[in-house]
């Protein structure tokens, strides 16, 4: 297939007809496919089963001797501390398990610092005058609807022309303007586009001037050891570095084992340097007598170590990789040099960032969802909803079988040509 | 022996000697007992400990067929909100299960009122000029500490002449100022007394007349099935004398499994009015995908009905019943004819609210604490850990076995006795 951009009006129209008659007969067959969502497929959850019957009769003692039925233990397991800090980076005493949801812990932490200054603070952001957070796009909707709830202006920053993280200009904002809280961050496999931070850039967010005394950066390393590939890209230890670069109170760590284990009743962590892990704790003591340690404990021993974490892992690739071949296989075939679209490909994670034709985007989504194929809504990646190019789509393949993926990704590649193709003939 | 009021300086001094001999005896045994807290014992938690091999092999789909490992979920499942709506008295409908601590969700709803109105409700908190609530005194130290956390003003409310609820003067304050915005409400077997509210009582509560747009009480039925005698104590269905009452967003219903299951490993319960639940669940669906549904499942396997919780709290009361029966026993046989102390004898729940002469209670507990017993810390009854009269001390016998129970109960009315004799040669 040519280019779609070198075809003459009457190659556009008659290209049009085909695939209107072929976007039809795919609408025909009533499917019911869903790529919107980061969710683990039922044989995922399956390899970690044994949770189900675990910690076992009688057992509910952690290594300490703490009875993890009762009342206690905020900070969470040491024995899982351990387990997660070199997989996290954090050192153990630093972090702090929670419960199923590292969301929450972020939630939290924002509200908190809505209504308590935070360590080297000295307001609390509600009363700050429109306070923000930088968010690089396209990003997370979670991290955004945060931010969304709270009033925080979210100011997107724009990938480079040749699609890297523009540190510049997060250093430039960040540096410029005491309003702007906060950084959201995904460091490895990044939601949506897969991207990793590199070491020389994770320095210079740790030692960056921020002009707000309380400047944080929300690192939500949710895809810490969710390798798609024999490279396992490693990520610099951002705690070790803020405290090298005199700033040690820069940033929260976040994790969760939502893709390792149990979706829905895992555990999750925050790291930090012992003030904001403090301030937290201190915090959230008013809140709750303890986490659910027997689901740590549950965790704890049916993890053992950091490299049954990675062992685990490893069979999670074994089921996802094909998925995501499957799709980078179908969008190379069929877009592949069309120029109509460009998307990533990525070492790990959970996501393909596909950008199709700018104004497109809605309409493939709109295409898609009639002929029964639901993607992640339309601007969803950016903050507000407002991709202001109208052209970035996230693909989430991990939950539906292969051949769905197959018979799914089918149906968008269609709808992207149909769209593109509309759009080239009204312009 | 006789009251102790009615003795002389001479009895008193001879007294006083007896007292510290035989106080410095008990101090001697170096013991290490601790009657601060409403923990469950060991033995309690055993009566759960098939939840440590549930769901079991294979199991993770809820009735409606939902695989609990997964993402979602945000209300909880059905059939726990089942088994639980006839016990708290809330339409399954309008009940929310959450994670494992109902202080979570009481102090979640507070926060969010804090920085969002509440249905019915045109201001946030944090933008009113010193909200309040009211506190029926002697109460529970952890509400306590919520309001104080958020620079919520706390006002005491103690207990009419005759020991009863004074419904008057919450009405009058409730009626009289905007700015209070709520009520703290242990309905059952309460914390520390013992006490019930009756159906009169809680109409009132209903139909009262409040100042603020967004007065709520939060009705901490936190002991709903926890039975100490035959006579179990039934409360009025606050959500639905609200609703009759033609206010029907006015109360928070909170129930935890806490006491009856695993304390720290439990589910929790958020009850309320339509409007008051979609503002709650709207909330928090930007802090989470959901509860721990594996924990749920677990828990409603565990149970199985309403009959099935009554059934274990069968258990728990012949477990806790004789320590509680100890502790009035040494109270009566020690105390009973001194007038230097009065105490409640509950139906249920988990405490021994104890009076002692006035201006002794922290003599005592530093006393207490001198010799190894460790009692709530003075004050910690009432707002801001002070007791006008310093007196109030709450005994939690339930987690030392009964032998040591009587043992600490021998050193707490000793220094009961010392202490009063001090204050009596001191005025």
């Amino acid at each position: 297939m040519d280019e779609f951009s070198a075809l003459s009006s009457e190659a556009l129209q008659g290209l049009r007809e085909e695939l209107r008659k072929e976007y039809a007969r795919f609408r025909e067959r009533g499917l019911k496919l869903d790529l919107t969502r980061g969710k683990p497929s039922a044989e995922q959850l399956d390899f970690s089963n044994e949770l189900l019957e675990l910690p076992g009769a009688g057992e509910y003692r952690a290594a300490d001797g703490t009875d993890c039925r009762n009342y206690g233990g905020l900070h969470g397991l040491a024995e899982l501390r351990e387990i997660f800090s070199p997989l996290l980076q954090v050192p153990a005493a630093q972090l702090l398990v929670g419960d199923n949801s590292s969301l929450s812990l972020m939630h939290d932490t924002v509200m908190h610092a809505m209504l308590f200054p935070l360590p080297g603070g000295s307001t609390r952001w509600v009363d700050v005058e429109r306070p923000a957070f930088l968010c690089p796009v396209p990003g997370y909707d979670r991290h955004f609807s945060i931010c969304e709830k709270f009033g925080i202006e979210m100011i997107p920053v724009e990938p480079t022309e040749s699609g890297q993280l523009d540190i510049d200009e997060i250093e430039r904002l960040a540096a410029s303007d005491a309003r702007i809280k906060g950084l959201w961050f995904v460091p490895k496999y990044s939601n949506p586009t897969g991207s990793t931070v590199s070491v020389r850039q994770a320095e210079r967010l740790a030692a960056m001037t921020a002009a707000a005394d309380d400047f944080r950066i929300f690192w939500d390393d949710a895809y810490s050891v969710h390798h798609l590939t024999d490279h396992h890209v490693i990520v610099a230890p951002i705690v070790e570095l803020c405290e090298q670069a005199g700033q040690p109170d820069r940033v929260f760590v976040f994790g969760s084992t939502s893709k390792v284990t149990f979706a829905g009743a895992g555990v999750s962590f925050l790291g930090s340097s012992p003030a904001n892990l403090q301030w937290y704790l201190g915090h959230i003591a008013k809140r709750t007598i303890g986490p659910d340690k027997v689901n740590q404990l549950r965790h704890a021993r049916f993890l053992k170590d950091a490299e049954g974490v990675q062992k685990l892992m490893e069979r999670h690739r074994d089921n996802l990789a094909p998925k995501f071949a499957k799709v980078q296989d179908i969008l190379a075939e069929e877009l592949g040099d069309t120029g109509i679209a460009g998307w990533t490909e990525a070492f790990g994670g959970y996501f393909v960032s596909l950008d199709v034709l700018d104004g497109t985007a809605a309409e493939v989504i709109r295409l898609a969802k009639e002929a029964g194929v639901a993607l992640t809504p339309a601007g969803s990646t950016y903050p507000y909803g407002k991709d202001p190019r109208d052209r970035n789509i996230r693909l989430a393949p991990s939950f539906p079988p292969v051949a769905d993926v197959d018979t799914a990704m089918r149906g968008v590649v269609l709808c992207v040509k149909l769209a593109a193709v509309q759009k080239l003939l009204e312009g």
